[in-house]
């Protein structure tokens, strides 16, 4: 099988990802026949979008089709495998932390199709350079999904499961615990009746830096020489976040570890 | 005074921050005349880029200037203030993290003058988009400053000194320790091959969501709802990274407080 015969596609999922991944595929000709969500509103209004039909009910899912995208969130991808009726399609999975495997019970062939980005229904983002990881049973379909991946990125590699995992981790830290690092800067901009928007340039211009830096070069600030000094009022300055002034300490020290450690 | 009967500019300093502040005060067409650095190449290289003057002798800084920037480190500032020989001109310090009141003992006339944001030498930025926070002595001096800020940015205002602490600090949790959040996910790449450029998007498309929407409200990932099933699995997956475990199992405490507050 190759990416032009593909005939028929199925969605399982209308999440964020799901609507960003389909939308791509849509748009770069690729066959979207139909969108399962358990929630109606979210089933329809993404299968309008991709001239497909919808459904809600696991049952109504079309068996015929060649490919199967699961884009359901980790909890609900294996309850929702256990009720689908057995078909010959392709079983692909987009989750960063759950390994090729889990797919393994339910088809002969099965996948991953993992794109790495922060996905929100409100936000266009460009496909193309969103970094596609595609991990596959056997060589053949390693080398569809490769071509599939191409069609919408530019970025397409293959990743196994044991670095999925590693790269859903780090994006955890670089995605998930950077935006409550944001969060912390703005409930402390409010209390003091200052706008978060101050922080804004700031908070582009360190994400711009290391794209083309690396972040541990581009590391500073008083942790790096671990100023005692500075920390120690610093952390005085917390006195009323407990929860942020541990951190302060936590993170300062994280810091200079790393930096001692070269 | 105003902006335009402002004759002599001094610059104490030759970092990054003195490096684009003063460049950017040179080309809104303030007369910068000279630039005092401890390190000669540092003063000699932004000087000629100014058309200033250079020393790094403090007994060398000129007298007669209507304005001293002092752009040094925390550390550094008082010792050379303790050193200058007493002039009439206005000083201005540049830190985030000092009160204006440290300049008192030092001259009759001062203030501060605080862009936010994180300086690299070999980064050009667009000055007109940072927030620049001014703290005068009186009220003239403030309307001053206030007018001098906006040559050079769309994002003048003034703030306190406590004001500025606070924010200061905020700059530390959302540019230093958002680094650090990189730099681990830098780390946790290269022990699986895997290259940071991956992560590249998605930090991007992090720090562009909150151009729009509050963090708090852009927040995802398993701390949000404090999977526990999700959070011990990532945390045993970090077992090689006792640092970076504990700083997982404690941002992500973190985040479900936060959340859970409201």
């Amino acid at each position: 099988m190759n990416v032009d015969s593909i005939q028929k596609i199925v969605f399982i999922g209308a999440g964020n990802l799901a609507t960003h991944l389909s939308q791509a595929l849509f748009r770069a000709g690729l066959p979207i026949a139909q969108v399962y969500s358990r929630t109606e509103s979210s089933a329809r209004s993404l299968a309008e979008r991709l001239n497909a039909r919808c459904t809600c009910s696991i049952d109504e899912i079309d068996r015929d089709a060649d490919l199967y995208f699961l884009a359901l969130s980790d909890k609900a991808l294996v309850p929702v495998l256990e009720q689908l009726k057995p078909t010959r399609g392709i079983f692909l999975h987009t989750a960063g932390s759950l390994p090729m495997k889990v797919l393994q019970p339910f088809s002969k062939l099965y996948g991953v199709f993992y794109p790495l980005q922060t996905f929100s229904k409100k936000r266009e983002v460009d496909f193309s350079r969103i970094p596609v990881c595609v991990e596959a049973c056997n060589e053949e379909l390693k080398a569809l999904l490769l071509d599939l991946g191409r069609r919408i990125s530019d970025k397409v590699s293959e990743v196994s499961s044991e670095q999925r995992g590693q790269l859903h981790l780090a994006a955890v830290f670089t995605c998930n615990f950077t935006n409550h690092m944001y969060s912390i800067g703005q409930e402390l901009l409010q209390d003091q009746n200052l706008d978060f928007e101050m922080l804004q340039p700031l908070i582009m211009e360190t994400a711009a830096k290391v794209q083309t830096m690396e972040p541990r070069n581009a590391q500073t600030g008083p942790a790096i020489r671990f100023d005692e000094q500075i920390i120690k009022k610093q952390e005085a300055a917390l006195k009323q976040y407990p929860i942020f002034q541990k951190l302060y300490r936590f993170v300062s020290e994280s810091i200079h570890k790393m930096h001692s450690k070269n």
